[in-house]
Parts: structure tokens; sequence; C-alpha cells
């Protein structure tokens, strides 16, 4: 219906393109065989399969992850570095696009751990800095804080890959920020080179 | 049950294996370079990027998105498919991750249309299907539609690459499910090859 | 059952007055020709149109809107201004009714920014004026920040017809908030005259 | 930027086409002339209305309402009703954008009745027929009824202009639905010609 | 099962002893004639009835409300006044007990205004001050405002029956809190004495 | 301002009028001596008092509650005869304004049963019948349950006085929904003549 | 960095030691006789029984709770201290794992005052302090009291076991939050030695 | 105030029997000697200890939870045996009070698996038995589906201590609700005897 159109064209052009962001890259279709091999997408039929809009290359762009084993691993180093001290904290890993990935709830953790665990990893993952510094921000930007899912306390260090932010770990319940994001680095130094 | 820390043994061999899933890939690094000359990791200070931790490939995978100009060719197709019979909807895209990517509200639409379009795209990335079809396997599992977030009435279309889903697309306010799925399988049809 | 009702007398009365407002208008009903041409409503059928009571011209009033077109038009300049700098955001369309007209969820835009895009595109909808200043103006009033749906950050600026609000743009996810403002702003350029 | 944008070539043809909808026509600007004169949106500087992006008529269309006026005397119309039968109900009116304008919780009204109220109202605005016919509905659709904000209960009828509608009166409290709809279709008479 | 149970006791004393508070009376039960007479307690059956438990006067307290035709009365004065004055508001009436009983959305009223209604007559039904004293109690306790529900911004005033709050009227939406009370105020007084 | 207004007349008319309902009453004023004695409204300045509207008599009405003395009555007969056939349960007791009164989580009661104490009160107080007689309701209105707040599971019972609800006692945790609503039973019968 | 599967060594390791935290003890497995003689899990078959799996001692831990009787007891005196002053509050009692225990909404208190009540009681809890003192601490760190389900008023105090907490008890709705403290004292030293 | 009061006999009659429920036991005090001596209950100050109501044993019961440990070997088998047959689920631990102790979201699992994991394993807690089963026992009681958190599909195993429930584990995201069940079990298997 719409010859020449300009997003079209803009489409094409951008797909050439990497888009950079939060850690995109062109992917690299051939990776994708062992996917179709196990033939795992959830309930997917054949037919369905076949009416299923499949998509080019240019179409598309890739967010990095951490593995759930990193995670996992990230997640409980943390937890172990708090027990070593004898606090009991709730760890959180968010990733990128703010999705919670792990949690564990520590023994004897407080109730407010665990949601502020996720909120912590949530801001450091979004700003890609530990939420200690951020906190220092709101001098100048007080209203940083009204943002939904955020909390603007010690305790959440962010995981980059080529320094950008793909995930937070957020870590809460010991009796100082400074606590928790002693246990929350760590954690992310356990899955860094 | 597992000698020699597994946990670790097997962080190592999933880096090295494609992990398949929802178009899951090893990130090919080298497409980086782009992302870390931008720089436009939002309020990263040099400071944080030193102490965020980085972590080293086999940490990390992939997932694949469309990019926010192959999504937006895709809803407005799907809008205009619609609007040429006349018919007044409203169309979202949402990711593999459950996060809504675009939404236009038709002129006109309906105020339930809003949500039921996100709805029937959430659920047909969820389940690589249809929502068509998937509205009729409730007749055996007909719990499948407590599950929050999801919207089991025809309207909703999966986005596949590599017979993955990495996307759904909804469409909602035309007088018939059959009509919405039309328009939402333009919407798709309009980034496939 | 209520002779010379002073409600219905005022009701008359203001039906003949231009109520003001957000763009309100008396509606050229000559122009619905082509709306019950199309019969569109969904799923009226004939039985429920007769037995749905229709409102004379005096009982109603209109409210102005952007088109979706329009509305799409805005968020894409904005998104564009965005990725021209290499910045990742979430821009959003919201209209005066409060309800979100257009989100575009750009290539690696923080997970903060979807719900901050739509909130200052509220924030600028309410009090028609781009959100730097109304930021501002809770050094004599801080309490409005506390109305629920409202974010006091820079990066939304209203959209106006005959200088009454109409809509409201907001942009997401660049390092400063004058940065989104300024992509906010260009969405909001490319509708006007 | 975009020469020969095919976006603004829509964007200048739908403007002379009457979009049709949710009572959609193209709004008199003439009308706006006292909009200006009282000068009343809320909290606008002139500062703010020099920045304000002034959008052209073809970039706008306009939504019917009831007045509040109407409205109230829907509401009221339908109140009475029950109350000379000895009911206790709560009456809403909700507009096609989905938002409440007015609601009168009755004297005695049970808790139940309030929401259900506002919920009737909103499902006979969005599909433009009594609840009690959209109920018989779900013989053929079950699933419409997970649509968020919705009820299917008798007890809420549309209000029309045009045959398209403009808003929904729902009752609730009454011991049936079908004396709950009874008392909204007299609401809903009261302001019809 | 409790011989000389002392909650019983005190059950007893209690009865006698008029509980104050929001206007707590002993119900006088010969009122209640008219009640079982119209018999329209929704859905109740005759067999219901005998299973219900059935309490006697000593248990029960009553508390004081705005009739429904008072609360409108009182609403309608709130918005007539801001309509005198050119300014689009919505209106609230929330009772003690913190439900909302009447809402009007006047036109052209912003779309934070209901919300913000509803918060300011809850809160200035809650402490039984005007809106805009209570704000300027937040000086000395400043977290007051962390509670779910109010807003501590000028518009709310309470309605009184002996010196205690039975009801909060709630106005926003003009440019200034010190015109949305006196509105507020205006509706307050239409029902007093 | 407006001489004659039938909404006036009607005013003063209804409140010659008992308004029946939810065991509404004309409240008898000369009980309230000792509530302006105490002078305990919350943070009520005389100040304040003077500028809040006081209310005629024939503005209000009154609504019966259970003491909160003899509702703990009834939550702990409850769960008395729960714990003596050693089942573990919770209890709730809801006003007929849906208001929480009293909750009691007894000693190892599963956590799906604190919430469904809740809302079985609730459902009981709205329609004044045990929940075990709703839920049988549903054969011909099915719908019904889709109501926010209710819940159709056997447990809930209706406090009455005068035939009309004043409360309802909801217990959750046992085996089967008879025992449940037993329980609740004896709940109610504890505060019954 | 763990030779020999460290996390299942740790396992062993950490039954044999009493985790501490929230009280936290190796349970008394020969106390739960009674438990499994009175066989009253909910709704266990014996063939789910069967297929359930049962963990070995070192794999639980104990955290330590009021009863139900020890917590009315405690929120019954708080009530009936507030009473004895004439004053009209909700009482609340929240145990370490955040979730509500008893709740007694007293005569007349004030709408806002059941949801502070279990805010402050959820506060104290998890720091272990009366509200009044946690609110002196946001001078150092403002943010704490954006974590989701505290309030930072005056009003809330711990119990403890072991100079641990196990529960909060809060009170709302009196004249100040140093009166709320005091009740909400009372109550917990009803329990305490 | 109360001579012979007889909550507080019953009181402790009541401590001196264990209290039976959710494997409730009395608390072993002398393993508590750790806890204070560590001192790490967040954020103690002397002085609060001093003000805090210690409470003394009889007041006291106790709850088994799993370890954080046998929690996280518990998910990471269920993963564990997901990834085997190249499935891609989330999998969550919920204890018996319903708290979330841990989640793992595998490497591409779908945008609802998260939800519904908690869910299956909140349900599988609260009524101690596999979801496949309780699914089942819809047919006779529909509307337990309705209780807020749970959701009635096979996927969630209980974990028990004494026969007990003391957490349920949710497997959400494999084709069928058997293999997810499966994994879950395999996961409670792995903290078994």
């Amino acid at each position: 219906m719409k010859a020449m159109n300009p997003v079209q064209q803009k489409f094409s052009r951008r797909a050439r393109v990497a888009t950079g962001g939060a850690v995109l890259a062109a992917v690299a279709l051939s990776g994708f065989g062992a996917v179709s091999a196990n033939a795992s997408a959830p309930a997917t039929t054949s037919a369905a399969a076949t009416s299923a809009a499949a998509v080019p290359d240019q179409a598309t762009t890739a967010s990095t992850h951490l593995t759930i084993d990193a995670a996992t691993k990230a997640a409980q180093a943390a937890l172990d570095a708090a027990e070593k001290e004898n606090q009991r904290v709730t760890v959180a890993v968010v990733d990128r696009n703010g999705n919670t990935i792990v949690t564990l709830r520590g023994d004897g953790a407080g109730p407010q751990s665990y949601e502020s665990a996720e909120r912590k990893a949530f801001t450091a993952a979004a700003w890609n800095a530990p939420t200690s510094q951020l906190a220092e921000r709101l001098q100048q930007t007080p209203n940083l804080k009204d943002i939904p899912g955020t909390l603007f306390l010690a305790g959440g260090v962010p995981v980059t890959a080529e320094k950008a932010p793909i995930a937070g770990i957020g870590v809460a319940g010991a009796p100082s920020g400074a606590l928790d994001e002693k246990f929350a680095q760590t954690g992310a130094n356990a899955v860094a080179r």
C-alpha cells in the first residue's frame, strides 16, 4: 500500500547498524541451530509455527543477560558473605529489563528485606551505579526517588558487560547499607573476571 | 551428588553451549565496540564503571528482541489494517520478557481495548501460538487462564525468530476476536520475511 | 415526578454555553454521519441500539484529542531525536484524560524508563507545563508530588490546542532530565504548526 | 530529515476525513473562543503556553462526553427510581474513555455495590449494550469476562449519541440484576430526548 | 464453656456506656421498624434470616453518615461554586469510614483531579481539619503524609456533627489549593445549618 | 442562588423519613453529649472545629456496627470452636461498609486463610446470607463471583440486627467449608441473644 | 573456590549449627508427636502425604511466633489502654515474617488508622525498635521510609524473645504518636514477663 | 486491672500444650545463646532492647522452615532436572507463611512462568498436596481457585516435616503441567531423606 515507505527504509538501514544500548548486539543466527533442534519452545505446535510470523535478522537485536547459573552463583556468594559476618539478609538479582532472576531470602532476614533487595538491584541496574552513589545524586534531583520500583539505599550494585549494565544485585537486611553493599559487591565480583 | 563443585563446572560448560530457549545465543562481543564507543549507558561515571562488576562471556546469554523500529512497523501495520475496515482498535507489542514495547491506542478504541491488547500479546508471546488456538486449549486445562497477565481471547499472535517466540502482537476492540487476530497477523507479517 | 426541577433548568442552560475546559466544544453533529454510516461501534446489535439511551446535543460536550497518527508522529520524532544523540529512551504520549495513547520503548532503554515516561507525560498534560517547570513549583507546594500518577522530573511537555492542554509527551532514560525534555519538545514540535 | 514522509502524508489526509469511532468529530475550533477567554487551564503561565506545542486542527479529533450536569441528572434519576422501590443501590456513570464521572452511593447500599456499579457502567460503555445482553454473549466467548475492569452482570446500560456509545450507567445493590438494570435504564432515559 | 468470662462481663458493661468516637450513639432500635417492614436487605431469604445471628442492642453502636441527598447537595454546591469562577474541578465526598460517597468529575477537570479530590476528602475526614491546616502540621510530623490514602494539599474540609467528623469534602483541579478549599467549604456550608 | 431548589426540598423531606437500608436510623443526638465531652476526635483544634461545617440532624443517618468488644468476642468464639476440634483457622469480622474490624490468625493457619476469611466475611455481610447458600446461587448467576472482594466458599455468616446485615464473620483454613462455617456460626451466635 | 561441592558440605554443616537469626532454633522434633497425632494438616490425604517430600531435621530451622492467644492479649491490652483515655484507635500485631496476626479496629477509630497500625507494627518488627526511635534515624538515612510496607511514625513497638524481634505492635488513631506508642507499649508489656 | 482474667488463664494453659498446627513446637530456648551472642538483630540498640517487650516461653510457638540452603538446593535440583530435558522453566520455593524464599528464573523461561511458579508453590504449601491433585478437587469446590494467590495447575508439590507442610516448590514453563510437576518433585526429593 505504501510505496517508498520511509519507515521501511529506516528499518533496513537500522538493521545494519549495531543498535548499541544495553549491550545490544546483532544476533549471530548460526547459534540458533541448537534451539530449533531441541524444539523446546513451550507448547508450539507445528501449525502454530507455520502461522507465526518469523522475522528476518535485521528486525531484531539482542540483549545480554546473566545466565541463571551465573546469577545464582552471584547471589549465593553475596549470601555467604553476609552469613560469614552473622548478618541475615535477602539477596536479589534483577536483569536489565527489570525482571527478577534470582531471590534468596536468608534465614532470619527481616520482612522488609525481600522487596528492598529487589528494588536496590533494580535501581543499580537501571542507572548502572551502586545505589550508595545514586543516593547522593538525590541532592540534585530529589524526585528521582519517586520513580516506581526504585529504592535509593546503599546495597545495590550493577553487573556490567562491556561497561553497559546487564543486571543488578541487591542486598538488604544488614544493620547498615554499607554492609549490604559490601555483600552485594562480593556477589558481583563472583561472576566477574 | 556432584563431586568437584558441579555448579562451577556447569557454569563453564554452559558458556560454551548455546543455551537455547527464547532465542538465546552466545553474544558476539565484537559487536559491542559501538556500545562502549557511544558511552551512553545512562549515568555511568568512570568511578562507577570501575567498581561495577564486569562479567566474562561465559556468564552471559543473549535474548532476541524486535527492534523498536520493527515493533512500531508491525503495530502500525495492524492499526492500518483495522482502520481500512473501519474498526477502532488498540494494538500492543510485548516482548518475550513480558514487557510492553509499543502501544497504539487507535482513535475511538473502546476503554477495554488497551489492557486487552497487552494481555493478548503477552499470552501469544508466552506460549508461542495465536490466542485463538490457546483459547481452545482451555478445554483441557481450564485454569491456564488464571495465570496473571494472560487473556485467552482471539487477537494475539506470536512473532518468532528461528521458531522461538520473541514477541507477541495483540489487537483488541473489533467486534470479534477473529477480526482482531486478522489485524494482528497483518502486523506480524509486516516484519516477517 | 419533579416539576420545575432546577437541575433540569440548569441542564438546558448549560447546553447553550460552551463549557470551556480541556478544549471542550459543542459537537457539530453533522460530522457524525460517517460514524453512523460505518456502523462500527463494537458489538452493537440493532436491538441494543434501540434500547440504548440516545442523548440530545445539549447534554454533551466534546474533548479534543490528538489523533493516533499525530501522537505516533510525535512519539517517533522524540525517539528519533534521542537516537540521533545515541540516547536510549522510552517515549509516551498521554491524553488529557490521563490515558496512554502511544508508547515506544526504545532499544536498550532502562527498565525504569517506561513508567517514568508515562508519568512525565501525565504530569505535563495535567498542569499544562513542562515538568521541568513543575518541579520548581514543588518549592512552594511540595506535596503536589504525592498526587498519584505524577512524576516531577524534567522530560514531559504538554501539547495544546488553543492554549488548553490536550496531551502530554514524556521521555525518560537519557542521562539528564534536560536531555529527556529536549527530545520530548522535539516530539511536540513535530505535530505543531 | 525525512522528505516525502508517508506518515506525514497520511497524517494530512486523515485530517480531512472524519475519523469516526466513539463519536469522533472534527472539532469546530470557532467554539474555542470562550475557552481561551477564560484562560483557565490550570497553572498555565504564559511562558509555559509559549513553549507548549500547539497543534493544528488536522492533528486532532474530538470525543463526545456527557456533561457533568447530564451525568448527574442521570445518576440521580436512577437513584430516585431505586429509592422509590425501597432498594438501596449505588449508581455510577463512566465515560467512553473508561473514567468514572459520577458516583452516588445510596444510603444503606451494600459494600459490594460501589465497584460493581462502576464495572457494570464500564462494561456497557465498552460494548455499547446492556450488561444483561452482554452476559448472554459469554456463552460463545466465555473469556470476555476476564478483561480487566469488566463485570458481566445485569445492571449496566449504555448512553449513546448518534448510535455510538458515549457513556455507561451502572447500578448495583438491588436483589436482582433485572431490578438494577431497570433503574439504570431510568437514569439513561432521563438524559435522552 | 467459660463461666465468669471477663470479656463477657466487660461486654455488658460497655454496652451501657456511650462509646463516643466518630459520633457513635446507641441506636434507638424503635427506628428500625421501617427497615424490617420494607424487608429490603438484598437477597435475604427467610431461611437465611433464620440462621443469621441477630445481635442485641448492647452489642452495637451506630456511626453517623451524611445522607446521600445531603452529600450530593454538598458536592453540587462545591462544583457550582467552581464553575461560577470558570474553574474545572472534581469534587468528592468521603465518609468517616473512608468510603467515597459521591464523586462529580467536572467538565474539563484534569486527569489528576479525581484521585486528588478523594484523597483530600479522606484526609480532612480522618483528622477533622481542613487539609490546608493539616499540611502545616507536616513541619512537625513530616511522615504523616506517608499514610496510605492521604494527600496533604489544601482543598479538603471536614463535615462534622456535634464537633466530630462524619465526612470530608475534597476539591481538586483549580490553579491553587486555596481556591479548591474555598469551593470545598462552600459545599460543606451547603449542608450546615 | 437557587430559590425553590427541589433538591433542597427533597432533602428536608427525606430527613423526616427513616432511610431504612443497612440498619439506618435517625440518630438520637442526645446520645452525643459524651462525645463532645471527651472531645477526642483526633487532632481537632478549636479553630478547625469552628471552620468545619456542622450539619443538622436531617442531613444525617446512622449505620449500625458491632462494637469492637462484640466483634472480638465473636471472633474469639469462632477461633475457640476451631481449636477445640484441632483445626487451624483464621477468623475475620467485616462490617457492613466492607471494612475489616477484627482478624485473628490462628496458630498454624495456612497462608491462604487470612484473605479468604476476610472475603467470606465480606460476602456474607454484603448479601446477608451464609456463603454456603450464596455459592449455590452461582448456578443461576455465575458472574456474581467476579465482584471484587467476594469469595463464594462456605465459611462466612452474616450478623444481623433487626434482620438487616451489620457484619459478617468469616472463617478459613479447616479441611472443609462446612467446618469453617460451623465455627463462624458459633462466633455469630456468641453475640446473639 | 569451593572444592568438593561446598553447597552440599555447607548444607550438612549448617544443620548442626543453630542458624541464629530471628530467633531461629533447631526444632526439637519430639514436640511434634501431638501434631502428627491430631493429623490436622488441612486437606492432606494419605496419598498426598506419601508423595510429599519429607525433609530431615538438618534441612529445617524454626522461627518463633507469638501465639494467637498472646497476640490477642497484647492487642486487647493496647486497646483497653486507649479506651481508658477516651482515645479511638486501631491496634495491629504483625509477626516477624511481616504477616498480620491480629487487628482490632476500635469503635470510632479514623479511617486512616487501620493501615497505619499495621505499618507501624511491621516497621517495629523489621528493625526491632520503637518507631519513635526509627523516625529519628531518618535524619541520617531518609530513604529508609521508601521501603514498601513501612511507616516511620511513633506508635509501633517490637516484641522480642531473647533480644530478637518476634513481632511488632502498632497503634494508630490517637491525637499524637506519643500516645499511640504508649498504648502499644502497654500491649507489649502485657505479654512480657 | 482484671483479676481472674480467663484469657490469661487460658494463655498459661496453652503454653504447656504443644500448639500443633503447621509444625509448631515449643522452642528450646537454650538454642538461642548463639543468637544473642552475635547480637545481629538488625539495628538493635541496647536502649531499644531494654524498652522492647520480651515475652516468656509460654507466649510463643515456633514454626518450621526450610533453611535457605535446603531451599536453594531443592530449587537448583528442580531447575537442573528441567534443563536436562531441555525445558526452560522458573522455579520458586514458598514457605508455609506464604513468603517466597527462593526464585530461579531459568534461561529462556517464558514471561508467565515466574508468577506461575510462585503461585503453584503457594498452593501446594497451603493445602499440603500436589497441585495436580488439588486441581481435581475443583470439581467439587470450583471456587477454591478464587482464593487470592493460588493457581490450580500441575507443577507444585509440598515439602513436609512430620507430615505437616513447611514449604511448597513450584515449577512453571514446561509444555505440560505434568512435566513441571516432575521437576518440582525432583526438587522436593533433593531435600528429603
